[in-house]
């Protein structure tokens, strides 16, 4: 058994009740060794899609075996499963694991690195009781699930194993390519106003390239600073896809909340 | 002495400035090695009543002997109390500490558990200073004492023993109840926008029941989803009271902020 | 090697998404034993005024050997140098250590401690990828140089030395004294509307004063009950700075904006 396994919190419970403190409770219950790491709380209520895109960007960057429990569960307490997902190609060392609601949340992660097995958490013996609330899952059975299997609980243990295949998916249209110009969307704004598209930064790896936004066309840039404080960028983001900025400013607030808006991004 | 104690800090600090971390500096300087969780820090700024429900509803999930330093203080450096109480029935093994000012930010956590024993925190030797700032108890006092408190100092090493009923309480007004119904008030609302009622889910319990608000009357029910998107429901909350709610929406907008509004929940 | 340094984090990113969890998956990467503290990440974007004065106040009450690694970043990926400080005078056990950008961030603090070595980061062993992306050094370059410098290795190590006055400072304009008054600004606000100033308190220490803010004029008090709430105090504040507070209130929405109002204080 690992002592200090690693098991990150994503929800959107907001800070200002005792909500999240709360589950980590339930996680000292079971192992108060575990180093427990918050990766957002403050997903808007109920928004799978954002909360989607924060577990995708964030998955990469954690050590092999990190337990992530998600809770953005506008189903608490009706039939949607609650499952736990062991991900990566080695079964004696999984990349990773996810537990949470069978809604989606999970689905951009899946894009991006193969199942190795799911489950549905049916076990109620790594549950905080047996006889769960019906609003608060995060505390009755996903932090309890995530605290046991980043203590070495293996997944076959949490519940009845299920296809890969009958998961809730909730990804953003795929992107139209050609030749020289891929068309996209927003899947994201951050803290920043920053908007990130769903174009993969290798599609213009070493190219030049520009990005059109409406009616402005704005060349392919390394960072903030290639432009002027105020003025749009379009740059590689650090999460690894195309995103439009604004250098010490806002891009959101200054193109206006436009979530359904095209992007094209062309090369040469 | 416990090695991974654990210790909870809540405050009205908010995330904006450095204070809460200066106090887990001032902890750190005791024990790098406690298992330090946060409750909450957007505690609205002076609102002991806020600060005593999110204390009590998360106190019962935290592990036996769990040191919970809470700071909402207006009176700092003023002639109010710092005290610190050990709860629980077994005194080799308290179900867990409060430290903090004698405001009546515990008044909910005493209301459920009984006292074992309760001083004032008038030994300096275990403050970060035996000259505290006037204006910052946490750091120079609470966080301190409770860091020694989770690494195996007895409580009454901590200063001069106090009687119980000396306490200062804060409780809302208690529910009156009949054999059909109990009325009660609202207690709390929470980041989703839900109404906490003081009306306990056990006298409810295994019965059909209905709920008052204004001059609508809302089903029991056991889930959010139990209702339509949009729709108020009233259910038994994760803390174990009746709450007010909006499936994937907020209860608080859709009523108007109404806090003297009497509740009252009727079965057959 | 200690085994459980202590390792802060400060940053402008929020906590709308996973930017800070990111950054500590890049720790646990190298060393999940640390004992991550945030000191707050609410700076607003881009403020690094802001910034130098969160650090410089937290800065003392860590324990010796502390590493702060603070990312407010405007000129991420332009010329600006990544550089780590050691500080404290004696070689064998440095005071603390930052890790962050060469933009002012750290001038707060170095205004008070004296520096034992300094070094641009260009040894990219220490970094989580030899080609970081060109937006996000807290997470490629910053976090992870703070984890290793956390786990023992050497300033030295970590890159090419620099000269100590080439270091950017940002500090606010001196005070002018004389003998019986000091005149200064405005150097923050906290979340509770308190307005510091750039007064140290010792130049009060143990004697009657008063402050004069516009056309008002405060005596001097000692903590915020000395004063009836809603009504302005100025007092000597946690930080160890001259303050003008409201008790439970908030001293910046009743006095309205005013960053560059000058402050006066007299004593006789």
């Amino acid at each position: 058994m690992q002592k200090f396994g690693v098991l990150t919190l994503l929800s959107d419970f907001g800070s200002r009740d005792a909500y999240v403190g709360v589950m980590k409770g339930a996680i000292a219950h079971i192992n108060p060794d575990l180093n427990v790491i918050d990766l957002t709380h403050q997903i808007p209520p109920q928004d799978i899609a954002a909360a989607r895109f924060a577990l995708m960007t964030a998955f990469p960057f954690f050590p092999v075996g990190t337990v992530h429990v998600a809770v953005v569960d506008p189903g608490v307490g009706s039939l949607r499963r609650a499952i736990a997902i062991a991900l990566g190609t080695d079964l004696t060392q999984p990349a990773g694991y996810l537990v949470g609601p069978d809604n989606g949340i999970f689905s951009g992660v899946l894009s991006q690195f193969p199942i190795l097995a799911a489950v549905e958490l049916t076990n109620s013996h790594f549950w905080r009781t047996p006889e769960p609330s019906q609003t608060f899952h995060g505390r009755d059975i996903f932090a309890p699930v995530g605290a046991h299997l980043a203590s070495g609980v293996s997944i076959p243990d949490l519940g009845r194993e299920i296809a890969p295949a009958t998961l809730v998916q909730r990804n953003p249209p795929t992107c139209l390519q050609t030749d020289t110009s891929i068309l996209g969307s927003i899947q994201a704004t951050d803290h920043f106003g920053s908007l990130i598209t769903t174009i993969p930064a290798s599609v213009v790896d070493g190219k030049s390239w520009w990005l059109k936004i409406g009616d402005r066309t704005l060349p392919g840039k390394h960072t903030y600073s290639d432009r002027p404080p105020g003025e749009l960028v379009a740059l590689i983001g650090s999460h690894g896809w195309i995103e439009i900025a604004v250098h010490c400013g806002n891009a959101q607030t200054l193109l206006g909340h436009q979530p359904d808006l095209l992007i094209e991004v062309s090369w040469n």
